[in-house]
């Protein structure tokens, strides 16, 4: 149970990191929208390992390929299915880790859980599963591009001590982050950063870091109280993220030591639309997106697994000491930017969904399509 | 959409703050549960506004009423209802927000969202609704005390700038919360923090607050990766309770600064248990519970509704100023600890749930009742 | 479990027979939907027994109270929730069920089922939880015919071997059905069913018959190829009211028995419409509607109490004789006319909604509602 | 939406006849699963085409490959994926139906719902579809084997006119439904049926029949009331099956001529168990599962597409004569039957996780497994 994502745009994902594949299949796409598998596959190597110098070098083309769904590039309506093949596996890795649990890692409650584990390569607890995410996400973008013009971004805002100084997030731009090789548009933080992740790998040691997402125009209305807000669903969809440990919308932590006169958002026109003047929301008020923009951080924790030796036992309870060996992250925010997105974009083209079942005047719009 | 909670034990809520009643359906519940009624009223009392001079003024007995589900003091395994009738409106309270949107309230969201709205009271996006998740949380603990010993406290870690210090989460018992006006076990802090209450008030202003939640013995297994993860299925219940802005669990944004070999939770033996030797993890790891307390925290921006005048604008986008009349809480945390406390049972008990539809020995339990 | 309905119109349903009452809650109704109070009581009404000669004699008001989710007479977009008090309770009458199981009914499976059982008057499995799904289907009713003009009728077909004829079902008039007593059309056929009830209840038995559904102008487009089908929902639906045994839609079993040159629907023009010619395929084609009336029948069995001596067993399995007292139908057919309009208006409502999530021109409509 | 089946154990289907492939994912497998995969590919091949002369000649070897969540042969409890690639497409045969519309077929009705389609063969309408509901639904037999020994069956009742005379179900073998070519154990029905089909095919034309399911020991206590009933579940799944007009379950129609005293199932004691002295009611009471076989029968209409040409319109509403090409079954019913044990498979799978969630003595079971 648990691997399929939303209401009415619903996202089943597969796939272990030494199984054949990974892929998902996405039931409950508009029929008529157009697929631009480019961006998709452009989203799918933002993730991808093996890019710099500061990931691991597992090499794979993860190249997507679509099974259904679509004909002459439109989406038809019924389940699009993806599917990335596996291609470089050394299961000889991970032998150590058939034994000895790593600590702050899935293997043990895999086996709690499921009494039973695919120990090569974390399973299905790898990171690899994060493809199907970002496969599914990066198409929910286009559907959120096409119907409201939103754009989801998301960068690194800080690793381990060092915090990005970012003024204007709306003007942010994807080549900006993209042209850092931790994902941070904040140049001078971007290369501290940099040394930072080196530094780590070098001790054979990891760190974290916070990745902050901002959604500009997100489509008016969506949200679904009293459970299914926008910052539940949010919070629930980054959470849901390996190796997550924190998500904050709007003014978050810091906004709980405020008083209301400062923290609350006036409302004001600007020529004739209502706006808030300031953003300590985040762009959502009861729950329901208002149109300003959603402005959103959440904390990765270090990487579990690290090269330096750690006290653990094993399935018997027998202690031992661990370093791991392996292909591992020092640093895992990086390539979580594109995966923050993806499941951003997947929230909102289903609360989307969901609201455009009842919203807008009644009866409307026409439902006969006109063939 | 939007207000029905959970996969297998399913709380269908209900209820506006000026209608005659809120309450909830719990679909799912197991048969044969002894229901402590007592001990349901009693986290409603907790979360009744009128108790102390910290909160609004209204006064209604909450008193719940029970109109199915339940024989001879038991659950039978068919749908329980439980409503609770409104009986303090004060509806000419709310003239001039009728017109006026209050900033950074779900007012004007609701407008958006349903081109339509019960301005008495906030209609459905006031806290009243969260009756209907405190008396179905209550049932949701004694479930989970009679399947796992569990133990679901929370309690106010800080308000606006005043923090509590808790050294041992585990040892703080619910006496010593609801010794508290503002239930923050530390009775230095509480002082402090019941000071700073008053002074908002006095000024016609809010504040925000902290609250943590302390899990003790959660059943072992459950969580269901990859998306419906205890902390991501946490996340968003937490985030479902009104004017949340953040969520942390264990080490949370902290640990997102910190390095892998000081972060991870290094394994041990403990007698014949595995036990981790601290819990950074916050009692989950691979999303799922390990048996280590679940520890989180929630962040409450401060109330929106506050008596000072502040600038807004009406339907028609005319600006003027709100100066709030009315019974407004100017703090939520106090009254938000038991509601904490049942949105976090109602996620545990519902992952049991799943979790048990798999667990353990294959095919087990005999399913056949000897009636 | 399985006491929620729907997907995105989630119906959750309450109440026991002999407990306080019964009723509903409906989640993921559109707002600004006018409320028809009387329609919905007239509905109830129908459902009610002690009617007349041929139903059981249990007096009740069934008087609906609605205690949120309206506002003026409007919806509001929040949760809808019905409740209709029990106030004609005789416990007494079934002290005998307490311990020796009625055959062909619910006892003895709830017993296997949940191991505790409420046994007076059948507690869940008694007809009288039907009134949440009535007074539901009610109000679908109303967005049905206020979206698409759609029309829900039932009538009785056949009781025990007696068969209506109806040559022209799309003439049937509501005032038609409710005029006879057995709720049939054909009034020769309507008093030989009368006789035939009768003389079953003077036997101390029980008689069978079906009830067939006949809608007009459904909303064009819904269902949800490859599972969730018009035909499929409405066949659950059907299935899931008590004491039935088949569905059929078009053509039914008797088209199974024909060649596909006769079956088939040939396709013309009339206007600018494109039509069936004749509607062996119900209304459906693909799982889809297509505009033509939707045509189903529902097999009922006999009320299985009854107060003829049956062999049967206790609890314990020692055998015995039961002689049902208590005031039970002869024949449920008649009352059971509006709960397969209610189911059926339920099905249509959902999936209208669930299409018009994706339907007509993208991005269509509106979102922004003018506040 | 719509190609998602099942709740606890969820079913995601995906592929178009003249796409790349077909397949599943399911999710909620428990773990420690043993996975026949030959007797996955074995029920494949009974769905398969070109098996004889009485089907269609499209030719593929629809071999499974097994895409994730299984381990040495084991279910791991992750989700599982199954992909079948298409191997022998023919669009050239479909160029005319690219403008007619076939009567009775989902043509038209797709291009009502999606605006847009996937003329090849049907798209997603094609039979084709149903690889990925046969291949999830041999694993959910196996489960169900697994748990309680469940048999599940079904065979051809009757074909046009021709009906089969099994008078012991319980009897009937698999090896003596897989030795007749149309899946009828009746051996002279088989011959007749036979002849029937090839009749139909010599005119250019086609016939419906009847299949009739049969489940021995299926697990007791499955079934949630009151909207969840196995006999609601079964009817939709077997209605969700393309070319079904009805369903029906036990005594069926023919019960509703019955009289109460003749229909009830009369309980008696045999040795130390309650059994039912005959099973009118088809193994279910009030929704749930006896214990007793269930006993199912499911109509399905003569095969749509025909060669003798048929009055028809294009899309623009312009009449037309069809006679189809291409390589259509003249009769589906063969074909059927192990697509109807699939999805009764899943269905009994589904309700029994979701009734262990429940079931048995409460906390049961141990949920931390043993390592």
């Amino acid at each position: 149970m648990g691997n399929v994502f939303g209401r009415l745009l619903r996202v089943s994902t597969f796939g272990e990191s030494h199984g054949p594949a990974v892929g998902c299949v996405i039931d409950g796409l508009p029929s008529g929208i157009r697929i631009d598998l480019e961006a998709i596959q452009r989203d799918l190597d933002r993730r991808r390992p093996g890019q710099n110098k500061l990931t691991t070098q597992r090499k794979e083309p993860d190249t997507v390929e679509i099974l259904s769904g679509a004909f002459q590039g439109f989406t038809t309506g019924t389940p699009l299915a993806m599917v990335v093949r596996n291609t470089d596996q050394r299961s000889g890795d991970y032998s150590e880790m058939a034994t000895l649990y790593r600590p702050s890692h899935a293997d043990r409650a895999y086996d709690l859980k499921y009494g039973f584990r695919d120990h090569r390569g974390g399973g299905r607890s790898s990171v690899r599963e994060s493809i199907a995410r970002v496969a599914a996400g990066a198409l929910a973008k286009q559907i959120l591009s096409h119907v409201a013009g939103t754009r989801v971004l998301a960068w690194v805002q800080s690793v381990e001590q060092v915090d990005a100084s970012v003024d204007h997030p709306e003007s942010v731009t994807l080549e900006q982050v993209e042209s850092s090789l931790v994902r941070c548009p904040d140049a001078t933080a971007s290369a501290a950063m940099e040394a930072a992740i080196l530094a780590a790998r070098g001790d054979g040691d990891s760190v974290g870091g916070v990745v902050r997402l901002w959604i500009e125009r997100p489509p008016v209305g969506v949200g679904e109280p009293v459970f299914d807000r926008v910052e539940a669903e949010l919070a629930k969809a980054m959470l849901s993220i390996p190796a997550t440990k924190g998500f904050e919308i709007g003014s978050g932590f810091a906004g709980s030591r405020l008083r209301g006169s400062v923290h609350n958002d006036p409302l004001a026109t600007d020529g004739d639309k209502i706006r808030q003047t300031k953003n300590d929301s985040g762009g959502v008020q009861g729950g329901i997106a208002v149109g300003e923009p959603i402005d959103c951080r959440i904390a990765f924790k270090p990487t579990a697994t690290i090269a330096s030796p750690q006290r653990t036992v094993d399935k018997e309870g027998k202690e031992g000491v661990l370093a791991a060996r392996g292909r591992h992250d020092p640093c895992v925010v990086a390539r979580a930017v594109p995966i923050v997105e993806a499941m951003a974009a997947l929230v909102l083209a289903d609360l989307y969904l969901v609201h455009r079942s009842r919203a807008g005047t009644y009866p409307a719009p026409a439902l006969e399509n006109s063939p």
